[in-house]
């Protein structure tokens, strides 16, 4: 799964119908990291346009890299070394774009079902591309990416009525089941 | 998915090679109740010894049933409904035992290979009886608890060298795979 990334989108993401900023969690730093660690993934991208909000981060990290979190849990150091902080989607595009030589293409993931919708058995028919999986904090990525975005993922929906699974969730599932096809 | 339960084990724990109690964590509360209301699971049991933690978690409870967290996301406050705070694995296993007039399998997770190792697409030929899956926080499930537990699920190691992910993403994917063969 090396050829495979993620990115957690603090912006632009829905709430209450509005495009917002959301503010970054701790635990999704590490939870995710550690999932890209486990599964081998290429790198995870934490994008957050807040210079405040991407200090505020960088400042927990220096706790796992220089801090006493090494010392005291070097596996969660070990999985931050896929954590790459940048401003923007495109930023981590171009970031991909440069060590694989051509530019991933676009997953994303949502609770709902939206257009351009393709199954996780199809990617790998559709795409011999390198692939960047995104994850939307608050009530889910922005429509207005829509038309950058190459595909979206079937919904994780068990059918009870009921489908509001955490980001951490949904990315863990979402990663276990592309594994399970790649 | 309504005879599957889920239990997150504070105590007996092992951290450093020795048997601890953890700390409740909140987004251990909500990811946990929000993957059992998706998963239309019978209930979630949070496992504490300690009364003072147990009261904590129950005062974060009041701000989703009776305070604002009701009205500003009632999603959250539905999934806590699955939520049941206990003392020990014991009172879970009695409360299920008057649910369902029978004693559950009790299935354990681990991230290492542990005696009694059973895959999970065996679960459904090995019984017929109701399930509760244990979760471990800390370093995972103290084998003093091996006695009592009738199986543990076959862990989740992709191979890539590296194995640690947190107790958010290894139960949704536990429970997403069990889904997937239930």
């Amino acid at each position: 799964m090396e050829r495979v990334y993620i990115a957690l989108l603090h912006y632009p993401v829905r709430q209450g119908g509005r495009t917002i900023s959301s503010s970054i969690t701790n635990l999704d730093i590490h939870d995710l990291a550690r999932l890209a660690a486990t599964y081998g993934l290429g790198a995870y991208y934490l994008v957050h346009p807040d210079e405040g909000m991407r200090g505020l981060a960088t400042e927990f990290l220096s706790h796992w890299f220089e801090g006493a979190g090494r010392l005291f849990k070097p596996d969660r150091t070990r999985a931050l070394e896929k954590l790459i902080i940048v401003k923007t989607l495109d930023e981590a595009i171009a970031d991909i774009k440069q060590r694989e030589g051509e530019r991933p293409y676009l997953l994303a993931t949502s609770a709902a079902l939206r257009p351009k919708t393709v199954t996780l058995e199809n990617i790998g028919k559709l795409t011999k591309k390198p692939l960047l999986l995104l994850f939307g904090t608050a009530d889910g990525i922005s429509e207005e990416l829509d038309d950058i975005i190459d595909g979206y993922a079937e919904p994780i929906d068990p059918g009870n009525g009921y489908n509001h699974l955490s980001v951490r969730s949904a990315a863990s599932i979402f990663i276990d089941r592309l594994h399970r096809v790649k």
